[in-house]
């Protein structure tokens, strides 16, 4: 228990790291009156929304902990609420800090690039280092409290509670999340669409300025979809990673006598890498080349490759000896562990689970090249689209779904990479140390992509505060690389969920076994109800983002009419001698973005149910459970290819307008540009609605399966 | 041997059928000179695209030929060249009428909008009987050949003989098909794309204007992709699903008593049907209300409700007593093979069968209705594109691509009841006449698909010979409802390629157990080969997806310059003082088209055996197998929805632009206009180029697979 007490430790040094880090923030000039006047906007707005949203997804919240209480118990219950409070704490915390930081930003790039670069990266670090803080926090306190004052042993296959527990947990984590990404999303899609096209195509006025009614709402879009709901969707993937490999060990594992040991692990490896990441964050500078990525890319580096003898010391310390076999004494208990704990072998070392986790750290950083290979404007394929956009919308737009459906190539075959090797290293678990050491990173991951949003709304405020080009010129440099940052992010998260997911089915498909021993599941390709239940978990992803996607148009469209109305019905507001009402347009995209969130957001929640169900009745319950087993598969297979394309696709459609806005192709106001522009729209609601959402969709439809099993066995 | 030479009567009268009716439309008038010249310079172009094809194709074919032969025989390699030749004459065929009726549709159409769509659905009917006839008369001669003089006992373990020459017949249809649907789908884009881009866009001439130098390439493109390239694709779905369902037979059932009738069931059934396609055909005439899509629905009707009657008379003649247990022979040699014949019970009757072909039915005709509301100007999903292209080009291609996600769930439905409801009354066996039935219709459903093309073209030799604009107005109209009638018959051909598939995968299982009896493969969901297997699988149509945009945007973008080029060289062509240089563009677009279909077609063909060979080399050869049985089921899952999303959403984008051109939203030439034909210039290639395409690859990887089995038991 000393080394979970440790791992709380360095959780809480990274609570302490972002209260300091946001005092430095928050005590750094704010500007004058006229910015501070459009930051109170855009954070009124922005409090205005997550409260609302709050609210909404707290009336869902409270039926499923009825449910929850009722099926699994108060610890269970307690759980769920922690991991919901928490995800929405974070995303909170992230907004706060990013409307503050936006401000201050546009003001220290008045005096240089590296004065803004510092502000927005420290937001961005405040929100990273807050969601693995509180991520690792909430998961060890409530390990600690169930393995130790509670008395609850793990692995003890008699006594389910801290695998429900820390399901539960993850549970509430992940439905905060998937209504926070994809609200979030809607609104900020919704807000950017709207006021592009309204602005910058109908009246001609230029992004940001402050006659055009919906920018504000654009503003408030960037921290409430950018920040709060990648906030919660990062701290989501934190705690269901970590919290799915703890439920594996003492699934497989049994009672023995390494699982308190191995499931501590995660926790420590976790507590250390946020320590790197810290560290890390300190390398941030521009160094004598002035590239921004490249200072960027030195705290992550940094990191990493600190993370590394960290990994292998505090593995070293958890596990004893490296080269002692582990899983012997489960696998005496019968073969059925042993097949699970390694394929073809019989046990694993210390030194399998560091090796292990060393794949997780390389597919993290083969995902980080790889996106920016395919996002970033030095390579092929934003400037095929930037070429194409020389032929117009059309070509942009065809050449823009070639490279986002190429996109999903190399990281499957790095997650197919990774998958092989850890799973003959360690099986099953193996595979979950991976994606552990993948996550460990996610307080850096998390602030490099929290920053973009922090220099997009500097951008804006310097643009309305009418201050000197070279500041927007500045934070627009921050913004471009920004652009990579954000799709680094979602590639790293989806690539995650692909590795956790299979550790998901691993703990479903333990779970069958053990609740119903009589049973015979079937799960075989040739038994057909695995195909239909292939069939429908691939649909879901499809159906989730046609969802997405209406949204953001209607909503978008509902934008348009709104301005249109306010230019019609006071003419002064173009001509600049009367101001336009923001706050009504951010209103209507609230209740826009709320009332679209909650269907899609209910369909992997009650997919499975009813896909069980279904089958069940048709086909009998070893059926049902054969359909609901591969509709988690399916999911993640069509979801994969489907978030990894939307995600990287949109990012590249976004950067090939900036390289073209850079005076390639004919430059800014070039037809080119414009084809350009239409390829941006196009690919907002991919990267940042559709695409990031169906992570926390993955998750949820598997968790929702493994707590439907358990409440199945309960009753 | 009696019902499979009825069978093979039946497929002599679709031939003899196609002989009277082309014979018939070439004694009508083909109009003056004007429209000659026209017509000649398409058929030419047409002509040296498609030898220009099939000679690349013949190299690749000879390789293949070779490989055949020497692993697997004379008759398979027999089998191979069979299904090639003829998947290249019905392209051959099929592009040969549309280019002869094209000029004598609009010539009809002078007179009378009947006249009009007489010869053109009578030129779609020679196809489409060609199509079903020559694909029934091959298998059936091939099969009687084999079963009868050649003396091999179908359903013999020991001769291998049949499944394989079938199997191989199949794999030769395939390749062939792949080809051509894909370096058609590229020509037929590429032109069109880059005609419309420069020609409406840029120099803002009208479609089908004779000064637009890509004009000829676009028409003769309707003529080699969505005529030729169709042809071959559906002549390989036919080809396949009737191979498949016998081999499947001869797998499961073994050789008993009624394995020889159960194969000829198949034939019959394709026999019978296009019977009533003939006489379907006569009934389409427009009726009072002057409904083109009404008059082309009273044949399909027809020939669909007449075949309930006349399956239930064929099935009742081939097996006797309907319900007379089938199955309980073969199973009494082992309990492997009742697992298969069917799960839960074990055995089936000829109702069953006849229900299961009902289920075929039923699809079909869901499947054309769930196609019609997804791209029929009169229903939500398009009118919602055309609304959503008021606010600009941006927001069009978003709601597009949301449609194109939504409109994959309602067939994935209908598909996923349709295996649960065949599975239980006949198990795999009940899926393949599931199967069987959807395609015995192909004749009629070609038939409805290649009148499109052939209106297109007609439309395009009236706008360029100069005719009345009535004529044109008449095209037009025909045209319109050829855009809804070719996306049916791509989602029928997925559709069929879903069903078809799982019953190709129970081949694989039962043939791996045949070959391998020794080898435990463990095809369960929680081996992580499968998993990798699938996620592979699901790669596959991405990738080629990616192939296949590219390569239209590039070769497109080729014909704008050309274009461009000899716009600048020769201003007299604007002028129109001078004729354009039409071979020329023809000719660039042959070779990008040739030269993009290369490496795309060859991915599914070597992909399997990388995988098998990969996973082998990593992780021993059951796991290799396990992989590669995944990945079958990966290319399916996945490419269903590729497929499917591809092929409704680009044909709601054209009829979004026609409800436009309508006069809806302003009509041509206002802003939404704009954007439409933005809209449709993304579809395009998704439609025509991509989308159909993943329905060969995926038969041609599952097919790959069991050769390889084969292959690797013969060595």
């Amino acid at each position: 228990m000393l080394i979970v007490e440790a791992a709380m430790v360095c959780g809480l040094i990274a609570v302490v790291y972002g209260l300091i880090t946001s005092r430095q923030v928050l005590n750094a000039p704010a500007g004058n009156q006229k910015m501070q006047d459009i930051a109170a906007a855009i954070q009124e707005g922005a409090r205005a929304y997550l409260g609302r949203q709050y609210r909404t997804i707290a009336v869902v919240g409270i039926i499923v902990v009825a449910i929850v209480w009722a099926f699994l118990g108060a610890t269970s219950a307690i759980g769920f609420i922690l991991g919901a409070l928490l995800s929405g704490l974070t995303g909170f915390i992230g907004m706060n800090i990013s409307v503050k930081a936006n401000v201050r930003t546009a003001e220290a790039a008045r005096t240089s690039l590296q004065g803004g670069l510092t502000m927005a990266f420290r937001s961005g670090a405040v929100t990273g280092m807050l969601v693995a803080g509180l991520g690792l926090l909430s998961i060890s306190v409530f390990f600690w409290y169930l393995a130790g004052p509670a008395g609850h042993v793990p692995g003890d296959p008699a006594d389910r509670t801290i695998v429900n527990a820390l399901v539960a947990l993850s549970f509430g984590a992940s439905l905060i999340s998937i209504f926070a990404r994809l609200g979030g999303g809607i609104f900020t899609k919704a807000a950017d669409v709207g006021a592009d096209l309204v602005g910058k195509v109908e009246a001609g006025i230029p992004e940001d300025d402050p006659r055009n009614p919906a920018v504000i709402a654009d503003n408030v879009g960037d921290n409430v979809g950018d920040c709060a709901g990648m906030a919660a969707d990062l701290f989501e993937t934190y705690v269901v990673t970590l919290g799915v490999t703890m439920v594996s060990i003492a699934l497989f594992m049994g009672p023995g006598p390494d699982t308190l040991a191995l499931m501590a692990l995660p926790l420590i490896v976790g507590g250390v890498c946020i320590l790197t990441s810290i560290l890390g964050t300190y390398m941030v500078k521009l160094g004598s080349s002035g590239s921004i990525m490249g200072a960027l890319y030195k705290g992550f580096w940094t990191s990493a490759i600190l993370a590394v003898p960290a990994i292998y010391a505090v593995t070293h310390y958890t596990l004893g000896d490296m080269n002692a076999v582990i899983g012997g004494a489960a696998q005496a208990s019968g073969a059925d562990v042993a097949t699970h704990v390694k394929a073809g072998g019989d046990s694993f070392t210390g030194m399998d689970l560091f090796w292990c986790m060393m794949i997780g750290l390389g597919v993290t950083g083969a995902l980080v090249w790889i996106t920016e290979y395919y996002t970033g404007t030095n390579y092929r394929p934003v400037r095929s689209i930037a070429r194409a956009s020389e032929t117009g919308h059309g070509t942009n737009v065809i050449q823009g779904l070639a490279i986002s459906l190429e996109a999903t190539a190399l990281p499957t075959l790095v997650i197919v990479v990774a998958v092989i090797a850890a799973y003959q290293l360690a099986g099953i678990i193996g595979i979950a140390f991976a994606a552990t050491a993948m996550l460990a990173l996610a307080g850096m991951v998390v602030a490099l992509d929290a920053y973009g949003p922090v220099t997009d709304n500097a951008g804006g405020i310097a643009e309305m505060a009418g201050l000197d080009d070279s500041v927007r010129e500045r934070t627009d440099a921050l913004d471009a690389v920004g652009n990579t940052t954000k799709a680094v992010t979602k590639g790293y998260a989806i690539g995650s969920a692909g590795l956790a997911a299979l550790v998901l089915f691993g703990a479903y498909t333990t779970d069958l076994r053990e609740f119903f021993p009589g049973l015979a599941v079937d799960f075989s390709l040739s038994n057909p109800y695995v195909i239909v239940g292939l069939l429908l978990g691939a649909l879901l992803p499809y159906l989730f983002g046609a969802f997405g996607m209406t949204a953001v148009g209607r909503a978008a469209g509902a934008v348009v009419e709104e301005v249109r109305q306010q230019f019609r019905d006071n003419p002064g507001i173009m001509e600049g001698t009367s101001r336009p009402n923001y706050a009504r347009t951010v209103d209507l995209v609230t209740r826009a973005a709320i009332k679209e969130m909650i269907v899609p957001s209910l369909l992997p929640v009650l997919a499975p149910v009813a896909v069980y169900y279904v089958i069940f009745a048709v086909a009998g319950q070893a059926n049902g459970f054969a359909a609901l087993g591969a509709l988690l598969l399916g999911v993640i297979v069509s979801g994969l290819f489907v978030a990894l394309s939307m995600t990287s696709g949109g990012g590249a459609w976004d950067n090939a307008k900036k390289y073209i806005e850079d005076g390639h192709h004919g430059g800014k106001g070039s037809d080119a540009h414009k084809a350009a522009v239409t390829g941006d729209t196009v690919g907002d609601p991919y990267k940042d609605t559709a695409g990031p959402a169906v992570n926390p969709m993955i998750k949820i439809t598997n968790i929702v399966a493994l707590l439907l099993l358990a409440a199945l066995a309960a009753h």
